[in-house]
């Protein structure tokens, strides 16, 4: 192999590549980067084979090639070159790499032994917008379980059905539910599992199309230079259209800021207790928080518009402080049932997402 | 007592006084800030027996008194307050905390449990501005020993003789050496720990004045509205006069920035191997830079201005890169005598700082 290449192009593509690659993989190539030169191009691919990721970049191929270096120790050495062209060769075992004074010899391994990752066949297309594939990201995927026991919470349904494309996660306290168009013909359901779709969310970084390819086993994200593999979670997901409410007995509009602010003070009081709750005294247009310790005591009255009778509820703030990041919005409606049902929060103005949360008994 | 105080002051203070107290402490009292309102001021102290730091700001007392609030939380609602005037009450072992709809309850230490900092008596003065002083802590604190076991180089000297100012700090592998104009009659001679300076140099953060007041045990830095009052460290300290060369056989001049990025390469290659070093070879104007490990191998040649004969010298790169960030200026000197005997590092244009390095013996 003997490649020549500009330094810039060559560490943003092993940066995203090496997103696949996971600290723990008990296979000592899979902590390596491939690099594979041929027809003018560099493929550099990461694996962690739950993960593959796969970037094309151009390069001026001298001698066709393919080699294994270790990802971070490579890395290291490419980002501290100066920013110019840089020429890499591969020949018994040994990795060359100059750049203006500068030569660096490191051991390589043979292309052999790396473990490629799985071909997708490209049949049926779908096609979202990658800011918007941010968005729905962001608002699922803080609310997956990490509880491996149960895989298929580890990850976010994908449903489409007539053109929409429903997303859905849970962790057994609290659901968010995303429903969004999709330029699809054919219906798709799968659970993609969460590392992927963070991974995915760092590399989506402009305003342009994704497209997405489903098989059994896999799913394949095409995104410019960049394909992404995953294996999709196997099994039953949970049936959510029976365990999220439509009606409400009472419902209270807040300012967003307002609200997340007034949390965050009651939060520091329960990360200091073994207990982490908050209550909600809920009337006459008043939301009055408590927050209660064996530190001390937080009282707070915000304005609200509230429709409904008196209430007094309880939740853990955390996972109100999380659906507040990622709701975009000056307003916020929240609607109840009674202190025993779960409640609804979702933006004023925008139907698309709705988080589900349970309140928390309270302790009088 | 009860007091009126805007926020963000408020916070600065906290902040400041902080810095004193040390998680380790075992005396649960000390991680705790005393807050003492009289006479028109709120005065806030940290103290963990070496260092204490006391602010005084200005503030709307409307009951004198005084109490121990848990520095960490105390400081962790203030800082989620809104921008406005908080009132501070403190009665009945109960902190309260009113800010606009916000109202926050804590327990609060008796004053007469806390541990003041010792009264220095200010006899002699020396005034430095506090840029300089910031300069000169840069210059000398990296190169303190972390060797608990001889307690004189876990400090920087301090010695002020005929009006110039000289510090000293060294930990058996490099020596860092300052000397500034300092307006004083007297002469002395201190050792203040790096801990302390280290806190100094985050709270200096004007071009003002710093005064500088010594007892037998204790310094006291007077900044503003700040005081800092730390131990000074007791024992004999290395006669360094004797240890810095002065005649050299060698030197060299390289660009400082070349030379930082060639270092920082050869530095990437010695963090994977146990032996930490990397090789000078210099003749007719040019320095090669070979750093060798299990995992590879570097070669770097830069351009220098070289007057002596050839020379190959092997040093611990982490030292070098040490002194590189705190040299601001284009060009620097290395002398050199041979490759047993220590190298000198300064900048091109200013004598005032040296930075004495030993070498590492080669294995060829």
């Amino acid at each position: 192999m003997n490649i020549k290449i500009n330094k810039q192009i060559l560490l943003d593509a092993l940066n995203t590549s090496s997103k696949a690659i996971s600290n723990k993989s008990s296979l000592p190539i899979l902590s390596g980067l491939l690099l594979d030169a041929k027809d003018n191009n560099l493929i550099i691919t990461g694996n962690d084979l739950n993960l593959g990721i796969e970037t094309t970049i151009e390069a001026n191929i001298i001698e066709e090639g393919s080699v294994v270096v270790d990802a971070s120790f490579f890395i290291s050495i490419i980002n501290k070159l100066p920013n110019d062209i840089i020429n890499i060769l591969y020949n018994d075992n040994i990795v060359n790499i100059f750049c203006n004074d500068i030569e660096f010899n490191l051991v390589g391994k043979a292309a052999e032994e790396y473990i490629e990752i799985p071909f997708i066949e490209k049949n049926n297309i779908y096609k979202i917008n990658s800011k918007l594939m941010k968005t729905i990201i962001k608002q699922t995927n803080f609310s997956i379980s990490t509880d491996e026991a149960r895989p298929v919470l580890t990850g976010v349904l994908f449903k489409i059905n007539n053109g929409e494309l429903t997303l859905v996660s849970l962790d057994g306290y609290r659901l968010s539910y995303k429903k969004v168009k999709i330029d699809s013909l054919l219906d798709n359901l799968s659970i993609i599992p969460g590392k992927t779709l963070n991974e995915l969310n760092k590399i989506l970084n402009d305003d342009s199309e994704l497209e997405i390819f489903f098989t059994d086993k896999h799913v394949l994200f095409n995104y410019n230079n960049v394909k992404i593999i995953s294996r999709l979670l196997e099994g039953e997901f949970i049936n959510y259209d029976q365990i999220i409410p439509t009606n409400f007995k009472s419902k209270m509009i807040v300012k967003t800021s307002d609200f997340k602010y007034s949390i965050d003070r009651a939060y520091l009081l329960s990360l200091k207790s073994r207990k982490a709750s908050i209550k909600f005294e809920i009337s006459n247009n008043n939301l009055l928080i408590i927050s209660n310790s064996e530190n001390g005591k937080m009282e707070e009255n915000i304005k609200v518009n509230y429709d409904g009778s008196e209430l007094k509820i309880g939740f853990n703030p955390s996972y109100i402080l999380d659906v507040l990041k990622v709701i975009d919005s000056e307003n916020i409606i929240i609607e109840f049932n009674n202190n025993m049902s779960p409640a609804i929060i979702k933006a004023f103005d925008d139907d698309s997402y709705k988080y589900m949360i349970l309140p928390v008994r309270l302790v009088e």
